[in-house]
């Protein structure tokens, strides 16, 4: 995922510390040639940079399969908001958050962008299991979990960004208004303040759905894009997520002010909101990154099978095969999701002096035989099933799908006894 | 997927050499009230019919990769008619086969309904192996693997049917002509004919891209739905294959004919066709069965992903979240998909006086975690690697993702092989 997509065949990846040191072949850099402290040998496989998970709401776990097969506004106000205001807290934020941390890494994902509330619990739990994240804590205009005082937001904003800034060179804290539906113009102009006085990334939900498109023209008298842009909010640390319903002017404004747009096709095809027109967006230069969404929408956080979806989707809704190629949807899941999230300094690409975020696939399976060609392979026949190892931050997280460094079962019997209260109140 | 869709919790099935002789709860049946020479003990898990693919060409797992992202026509005339006329004989089909059938088991098929050249072979893996298989001898009018002379098809066909009529329970010999556009109207009749006579499936590719109407509209003046009821093929022992662009009129002849349509949005998403109006054909009362298509064109075999887009591309296409529920795509990948190949006494449902035809999921992952509803579990969070056990026809045929009646290591090593050959014509 290098800008020269060179693939190479019998690779050698060194890694010192936290970092890739040399990206070699094993003729070049025979292993006489070097010592290691520890050798991952795994013939057979496709070895690629870890996936980057643009947006989801990790403690949502808790709602997988909670309420599916509704319409947006029912599902938010009849069961999403209930259950939130009812049940999360600290304690159930962070064993959401660790739950989802465990499905990415054994799915492939090493880096994440969360927005929710209780933020503070999904920063802790990336920290403790070691994940890359960027983590933004959640705002809206009514009394929400963990902010029962909306006047209180921009407070927090300054407060969670100055909390989490600095601590690690894994963690990006950053700010997320919902949407502009849920916002006033002043929260989404007084967070996107707090946001750039402090170099952090801002995130919102845009144009997701026709209704909103309407309601947003008919309360503020312009469409979501043009709405915000006119606010002063857009700018090249704007991340958008969703963006099903842009027109070619709109997308020209993302690329004009170095917007980013974070696509998750599954929970729009879901939600049967739309799809994003992605090859548009490329074509005028915007950056496009891959996200899940939340496990109450899709319902699961395997980017692998995103990135499947993501391939197929785009032609049909054009009508062409040729419209989205396999090289393109992987790079949207690596390297340009770094962009999206501004961290492609760090990862995204398997590269001397990037942080070594690398997963490891095993093709010696039926499903991924004959391998004419690895992009197909990852993109067409993989799931994240098929992730044998995981190594973040120059540290294997997984191997042979055994969870290194968390303690899978006792999360899986929290969320099992939280979710069975939940149950209950059905 | 009994007609009462009734979910048991806790529940035992006994199964007596190939069938189910009870389903019961463990309440009612508890371990001192049978003896059984193996139990399978395993909690935590979902029981359910074994998956039902209605649509494949197995062998295809030859060329899954060679060539993606381009037009049907292109991708079948440049790239897969020349390299199954190269390629394609009696011990490549066989092996194919094989290694379909292995991913098919491990992602939880039990039954499949193929349609491709060199069927003997296929009729012999499925044999070997233990599926329950619908094996359809290919037709087109001119020389295709295995009939080098069109002119010998009806020959064939009959010679087809009478050769594994009655040879086991688990096979069913049908007929496959590919499609109005490569089979004449003669090939068309003669080939049903065969079929009829022998009371055996007839399947076909129908009304999968707009050029094939526009072409067949041409050709014969009229669409291919209509074309072929013109010609007395449609009835109740008719498979109609994608059937991407069929208006209310040709749903109305298919529900009045008893004609079953096996639906592939995966390949047809892929290939930039169209999605079928499945939730019109339903409401009409047409019987909808899913299928994958073949490696070539999706590129895998694994079902349950093909149900979880069959739910949420319905949603899209109608732009309704409500438009495709769980329960309704879990039948047509069961009992709906055992009607399609006319096979609903035998299979489709765990019910008493059927063939034990089950599988097992493992829940205790991450991913299936929480359990509010386990349709959605089934259809939006689980995949094929999650298919613990697989029994068909009351044999265990995989446990602990073990294949327990295949050497799947030699036929990997055999396909590889065969592909480096392909590979260095490319």
């Amino acid at each position: 995922m290098s800008d020269s997509m060179e693939v190479i065949e019998n690779p050698v990846i060194g890694i010192l510390d936290k970092k890739i040191v040399f990206v070699d072949t094993q003729k070049n850099r025979p292993p006489e040639s070097y010592t290691a402290k520890e050798v991952l040998d795994m013939p057979g496989s496709i070895i690629m940079p870890g996936l980057i998970n643009t947006h989801t709401h990790l403690p949502m776990t808790f709602f997988r399969g909670l309420a599916d097969d509704v319409p947006l506004n029912k599902w938010l106000n009849d069961y999403i908001f209930p259950a939130e205001a009812k049940y999360l807290n600290k304690d159930t934020a962070y064993y959401g958050a660790m739950l989802a941390i465990a499905e990415m890494i054994l799915s492939g994902t090493t880096t994440f962008c969360d927005g929710y509330f209780f933020e503070d619990s999904v920063v802790m739990a990336a920290k403790s299991t070691g994940m890359r994240a960027v983590c933004c804590q959640g705002f809206v205009d009514f009394p929400a979990p963990g902010i029962p005082d909306p006047a209180k937001n921009v407070q927090i904003a300054k407060s969670f960004i100055a909390k989490w800034k600095n601590v690690s060179s894994l963690i990006c804290p950053a700010l997320f208004c919902h949407s502009p539906y849920t916002c006033s113009p002043e929260t989404l102009k007084n967070i996107k303040e707090v946001a750039r006085n402090s170099k952090a990334l801002f995130l919102t939900h845009l144009s997701e759905t026709i209704k909103e498109t309407q309601d947003i023209k008919q309360q503020y008298g312009n469409t979501p894009v043009r709405y915000l842009n006119s606010l002063g909010i857009l700018d090249d640390s704007t991340v958008a997520v969703h963006c099903n319903f842009v027109d070619e002017d709109e997308i020209r404004i993302f690329a004009d002010c170095g917007v980013k747009v974070s696509h998750n096709p599954e929970s729009s095809m879901k939600l049967g909101a739309g799809v994003a027109p992605v090859p548009e967006m490329l074509k005028q230069g915007v950056i496009v990154g891959l996200g899940t969404d939340g496990c109450a929408s899709n319902n699961d956080l395997d980017l692998l099978l995103e990135i499947d979806t993501t391939a197929k989707i785009h032609k049909l809704k054009t009508m062409n095969p040729t419209a989205m190629d396999t090289a393109t949807v992987l790079r949207m899941a690596t390297i340009e999701g770094a962009k999206t999230l501004g961290i492609e300094d760090k990862t995204g690409s398997i590269e001397a002096g990037k942080y070594a975020d690398i997963i490891i696939l095993d093709t010696n399976k039926p499903h991924m035989i004959p391998m004419y060609n690895c992009y197909s392979q990852i993109v067409y026949s993989a799931s994240g099933a098929d992730v044998s190892a995981s190594i973040i931050n120059g540290k294997i997280v997984m191997k042979d799908r055994q969870l290194l460094n968390m303690d899978v079962s006792d999360i899986m019997d929290r969320v099992r006894k939280i979710a069975d209260n939940i149950k209950k109140d059905r």
